[in-house]
């Protein structure tokens, strides 16, 4: 990887480290806007002719059948199996956590306000199916849209050429209770979602990783009214370790990272010279007999070392990276938790991998990428509900809160509202007279 | 008001009469990229252009300074500012509620999740300057911004004519706490707070009404990575009450609605037909001498009421329509709170006005429409921060969660993943070898 020294760097430099493209590739745009347009003007038959362009195959039935879920199901090895109810069992445990009921708030005498979480009605998952089969984010999405509740949940993933779908994610899908799973991939999947189709029911809210043109796809979707989770780049990882650290497992985590894909984002961070370049012989090292070795040294050459003069000046270069996974590997890490700002996900200490979250350990893997850490979260139990405000005032708290009410609509130019407010508080005193 | 029956309706007609239009009009569209182009390329220079051409005011400065901050405070009455203050401490105390801290997890024993707040650096907050002048608006955004601990919250307010702006927004803005003010509108606001120019800094987030062009400019804000609140419609409204309400107040409660612009929306459903027919001699009534009478006549005619069988049908369409507010005026209106789904601020029984919420009571009044509260929900506290997720293992930890990981990262064909648990699992073994 290459080494920067912060010492050298410009302020613009290094804001330029820190910048990632964001999508808006017009013609990307475009595409997509046409195929949504296609897909509301033909439907099924759309998709159809999409999936034939894109997957390679013809497909009559985009839907999965029971039949094949069992069969999905069955194949598994009991290992995987467990595997499976191991993470589903975490995710539901700490997303549970999330839901923590807010209290109403008498906010003054007789004026009580609260606000209370609903499902969101019916929510769309996206599952890619690229270089790697993830049945892990089928949990990572499945798991607490169930868990919040939402009525209806459907998933899409993308067909292989014979027809099928991956039985892991169809497995994944079944144990974290989807039945209704569709074989589209691709932008015509975000479009039928967001538009409904003779087959495809129209959904709400719309979830999930993707390539380019899935994320593009998102993004038209909300113009169209439909909410989404984010618009999801390529994964990134960044590390801040000491010389104390272990060379061998700071090159594992930066390749478990690179190995998403030759567009994946590593940075290794370190006040030590030494480790860097034992990291670097350690990356050499591992690679070569790395499965995925090609997409790793693809990611892990456009992705840099940089050598810091603090850890406070690592912890504050992270802040503005905004990293999507941050491994906090120095010595006493969790001291330095209180001042990360920006991250999606943070891994505390030399027993924390990311990849426990990536799988098991109960957090979302579905985080802000492309620097979004600094003004957007990951997929949470909040990403499948709707926070509704209520208020119940009393005749009193009414009465006490009308000289503000009235003053305020004074200044707005805004009779109606005054009004409003008036007609109640006169109404018993005219039926008294 | 036009006057429909549920029951003569069909499915389609009924979801019919629940779309609103969303925002798509290719030519606001590429007007706004291009003002977000020409702001990128000469920054403050095309923002003043911008405001000649569309505010008729050629500034050389945008920025508000301290004189006319303090001017504007001084110049408000005192119960303007008592309005003020109340409405504030409200705000305060019930999005104060929101911060609920959740604890840590220890999902399984040595793997401990947790999520924390941390306040997004930058705000950029909209406050717009069209029909009515909404200093509610800024304390609306400022005062849970400020209660966050967002460092860093600028506000953008269109000039006026004479190079001015509002006192009552200034006065609101100081009162919340806002000291950074730039006379700029539109959707060149947007642009200069996206991008930065010379004197805008840019931000990470943008939060606030505003017509169409605003909004716009938010959605293509996003494709430049920075988050937004929500793309708002014109204001809604949804009035279930039944025999039992009074007209003169369901009327005045629509008016309030109806007077902030021609394309406001306000509904009322009901299952009983002679209050309609009360209602609509009483909107005649009272529209006469409403000093924004035009406006709100606009938006009452090309409004309506629903004739509904039963309250249970009438939560149910409102559940369908998901308006922005909806009060609940039928007798024992609390019960049918658990019903609500879909709405952004709900409004129980007869004391409990819309306007408590737009003003005073302490909940937020920026909130979804355009049927948005489906699948969004209004500003709150969480607006302002990002929840980013933590975990800690120890060695015993992830030892037991090996198992999963292990087999996870093998089913996806991610031999990098495992390694990273492996070789920490390793590294101690070896040691003591």
């Amino acid at each position: 990887m290459k080494v920067f020294k912060s010492e050298e760097l410009s302020h613009q430099e290094l804001a330029q480290l820190c910048e990632r493209n964001p999508l808006r590739e017009k013609s990307i745009v475009d595409l997509c806007q046409e195929i949504f347009e296609n897909v509301a003007a033909r439907g099924d038959e759309a998709v159809r002719e999409y999936t034939k362009t894109y997957d390679g195959v013809d497909l009559e039935d985009f839907r999965v059948d029971v039949a094949e879920f069992q069969k999905a199901v069955d194949q598994q090895p009991r290992k995987v199996i467990e595997a499976f109810e191991t993470a589903i069992r975490n995710i539901r445990k700490f997303h549970l956590s999330q839901n923590l009921a807010e209290q109403p708030v008498e906010v003054q005498p007789g004026v009580t306000c609260w606000r209370a979480s609903r499902p969101i009605g019916s929510v769309g998952l996206y599952v890619p199916a690229g270089t790697a089969v993830l049945p892990s984010t089928v949990l990572m999405l499945g798991v607490p849209a169930k868990l919040a509740g939402c009525p209806k949940i459907q998933l899409c993933v993308p067909p292989r050429k014979d027809g099928s779908v991956s039985p892991l994610v169809l497995a994944a899908a079944y144990l974290s209770g989807i039945r209704q799973v569709y074989k589209i991939g691709g932008a015509q999947a975000v479009a039928a979602m967001t538009l409904g189709t003779e087959n495809v029911r129209p959904v709400d809210k719309i979830l999930g990783p993707g390539n380019r043109f899935v994320q593009t796809a998102k993004l038209v979707a909300t113009s169209y009214g439909v909410a989404i989770d984010m618009v999801a780049g390529p994964s990134e990882v960044l590390v801040i370790v000491d010389q104390e650290a272990t060379p061998r497992i700071v090159a594992a985590d930066l390749i478990a990272q690179a190995e998403h894909g030759a567009d994946s984002q590593v940075v290794l961070v370190t006040d030590s010279y030494p480790l860097i370049e034992a990291v670097n012989a350690e990356l050499e090292d591992q690679l070569g007999s790395l499965p995925r070795r090609e997409l790793a040294r693809a990611s892990i050459e456009q992705s840099f070392a940089m050598l810091v003069g603090s850890m406070d000046e690592a912890v504050e270069f992270s802040n503005r990276y905004a990293p999507e996974h941050l491994i906090l590997g120095m010595v006493e890490a969790r001291k330095w938790v209180g001042k990360v700002r920006c991250a999606g996900s943070v891994f505390v200490g030399e027993w924390s991998p990311e990849v426990a979250g990536d799988y098991a350990s109960g957090t979302n893997h579905t985080l802000p990428t492309s620097r979004l850490a600094r003004n957007s979260s990951g997929v949470s139990l909040d990403s499948f509900v709707n926070k509704v405000t209520f208020q119940e005032l009393t005749r009193e708290g009414l009465e006490d809160l009308a000289p503000a009410l009235e003053t305020l609509a004074e200044v707005e130019s805004l009779e109606g509202h005054a009004r409003a407010v008036r007609y109640r508080l006169s109404r018993e005193e005219e039926v008294r007279e």
